[in-house]
């Protein structure tokens, strides 16, 4: 217990980062414990060095400029966590070229310049941890790339971004318009002021193509990935899903098919008594389908200083015992060797097969139900679950539909179809539905 | 991907035997391109070495002595699946002896003499992987000794036997009484003809000692800790208990307390709408409390041959990697480094606080509740929710409460001054209640 401490620059003194410091001096005796060592942090970059802090930060040199830290101070890893994809590469990179192993919070950077990052650490023999990245302090990464390594994984599907999970729970308990959820969320901290990336998907497509590409051992290709968000999503869709039995998730999915990796971000009907729909407001979960494990999830929070500070000191302590081993010794950053780490092809969303909810308002006349079911079986679609419900007063009347799995191309085809009924109004709602 | 093959020896050709040739002949590739060379069982012990498996063992040198694998055969891993604690104890310490890294999935012996296998191999400086010895498939170990190495852990509470959780979930499903449910598990093969250790809590009790010693950095300590099972379990307290708003599930719980560290395995009521609650069938689950993290957990299948041969094989896999390096760069097998690992003081359940469900059998008479309130009330125990249901045709009455969070002794206390009220019948029946 005497060897000479660990010591971690800190790029980014933020939430996250305060977070890292409060759970290293906090827990410094267990943490000795588990290391052998303490792990202690150094040097600590902030853009406002005078600002003060709810953590103490008393031995730590504050620096204005993070570079400093990447590329000069005393340190044994560097731990990134300004975000961004531009200052962020240049720091990260800037620390493997130095031969010092890195942290790092960013799936931005990893989804965008993973894998150059991870190239340039691989040329170095240095560790790029990631845990962070993706459901905070839920070791994901963790159970994927070690935890799951005598599977294949054929799928993995993931509420991973609390925001929309925290939105949509809101919207399904109170009855909530995505608009009002969304202020609410904004007034509790769990949305940003501009909530886009989160309610748009596109955080949960960054995080989506980390864990595709641990999982099914490809390079990460963000570009790929199908996105929508969950600004479509209505009360009124949450309330007929609900009588039909299913729960609204925004979901990132990936998937083995023998035609293509399906890589999807967007709002999904799940059936009500899967554990993956009981996850609600901030948490996040992720299940995994390996042909030897079967059916595993894991579940927990998804953000926070100091849920994430506790992936992040994860993995300063897998960095810290690797220490000084060769890199034939350390995980592979992307789970697969290197060099075993082969480009899959991605199915087009046309391409994708999935069961889907259908929603139409239709003005409130005879044989409306036989027009749209026949059109559904023009397309081959058979109906799993039907909901027609009466117009209140000269309203519409709304007829809803759960199909059976058909490809998204055969689908858009129906759906424009049934579009040009003149009895089916424009005001259509449609989203994939998964049964896991 | 031309290195030489890893040799595994395997004791043992039973269901997880043949379920890890299974998975290591099917996943080659993947597993091949996960550690960089392949990964190959070359010699194994059965019984009866002639009988025919499911599985294809060309190649592999079959013998009836496993001692033969274990202290003599040119292997890299021995991997241990025989299970008991007297052969397998010899096994693995001779492999150990002899500088090999060992696999088990033997939960028996590491609760029991794990402190010696460990011991043994420290000295050594190999590795030994238990992920397969709690909750299967599920990288529970991982999670807990790398995943969450930022936290302290406070607490932790896992549905850790499947045979219980199946007879309990029928039992709560179809209204079963406790031998049908049974009958049934055994037909279907959830439980053994022998089921006493699994229904009792033992093999609860042996993996809730394993979890407890690297969530804690404790030591193995089986004797300490409080074994209840499931046999006591009514369909009419799991009816009693949805009235409520509970589930009943078979629990093994560790728990850090100022005084001491409670370990007890036990039938436990739990809030139906926590997600631990939900977890039915045969599958386990594991809940974790982290001073970072927050609560977490995991969820997936806890048995079957493929499903713990993922674990197996991820422990192979961990091993392989390590091979050559020095054990410092090894994660501890306890968790904590070696001389970190300390005896903590375990609370007696005489003083372990929880709250209690407790239903009594009363004849039907006035100022019955008055007299049961007025006890528990001397005793300081308040009453969170209480259920009396009318007698019918002539029987007795039925009260059931649940009650404030009280120490064990005073609970016992309180019980014996009302079983010795002259209208209350001596079939009660009481189990621990869990909020998380």
């Amino acid at each position: 217990m005497s060897a000479a401490p660990l010591k971690i620059g800190l790029l980014g003194l933020g939430t996250v980062g305060q977070g890292v410091i409060r759970v290293l001096q906090r827990n410094a005796d267990e943490i000795t414990r588990r290391v052998g060592r303490p792990v202690v942090v150094t040097h600590a970059s902030a853009r406002d060095t005078s600002k003060a802090r709810e953590v103490s930060l008393d031995g730590i040199t504050i620096v204005a400029d993070p570079m400093q830290i990447a590329a000069g101070a005393d340190v044994d890893v560097v731990v990134e966590l300004i975000g961004g994809t531009t200052t962020a590469r240049d720091l990260v990179l800037a620390a493997i070229a130095r031969g010092k192993p890195v942290v790092t919070a960013n799936k931005a950077l990893l989804a965008l310049k993973g894998n150059d990052v991870f190239g340039a650490a691989r040329e170095q023999g240095v560790m790029v941890g990631f845990e962070a990245s993706v459901a905070g302090g839920i070791p994901v990464i963790k159970a994927i790339r070690e935890g799951l390594a005598g599977n294949r994984i054929e799928a993995l599907a993931g509420i991973i971004n609390g925001t929309c999970n925290y939105i949509l729970t809101q919207m399904t308990e109170k009855g909530q318009a995505f608009a009002d959820a969304l202020a609410d969320a904004q007034r509790l901290g769990y949305a940003e002021a501009d909530p886009t990336f989160d309610v748009e998907g596109v955080d949960a497509a960054h995080k989506l193509t980390i864990l595709a590409s641990i999982a099914f051992g490809m390079p990460l290709n963000f570009d790929a990935v199908a996105v929508e968000g969950i600004t479509r999503v209505t009360p009124q869709d949450i309330k007929i899903a609900q009588a039909l039995g299913y729960r609204i998730k925004h979901l990132g999915i990936a998937k083995r098919t023998p035609d293509g990796v399906e890589l999807r971000v967007h709002a999904t009907l799940i059936p009500e008594d899967k554990l993956i729909a009981k996850v609600d407001g901030v948490l996040n979960t992720v299940l995994l389908q390996g042909d030897a494990v079967g059916q595993m999830g894991l579940y927990g929070r998804g953000a926070g200083g100091d849920a994430t500070a506790s992936a992040v000191v994860a993995d300063i302590v897998d960095v810290a015992r690797s220490l000084g081993s060769e890199a034939r010794h350390h995980v592979p950053a992307l789970a697969f060797q290197p060099d075993a780490v082969v480009e899959l092809p991605i199915l087009p969303l046309e391409q994708v097969s999935s069961a889907h909810y259908l929603r139409l308002n239709v003005a409130d006349q005879a044989g409306v139900l036989k027009a749209v079911t026949g059109i559904l079986a023009e397309f081959d679609i058979s109906i799993e679950a039907i909901l027609q419900k009466e117009p209140r007063g000269g309203d519409d009347a709304t007829v809803a539909v759960i199909t059976s799995v058909v490809t998204e191309a055969r689908f858009v085809d129906a759906v424009s179809r049934l579009l040009a009924l003149p009895f089916v109004r424009e005001d259509i709602s449609r989203f994939r539905v998964e049964h896991f």
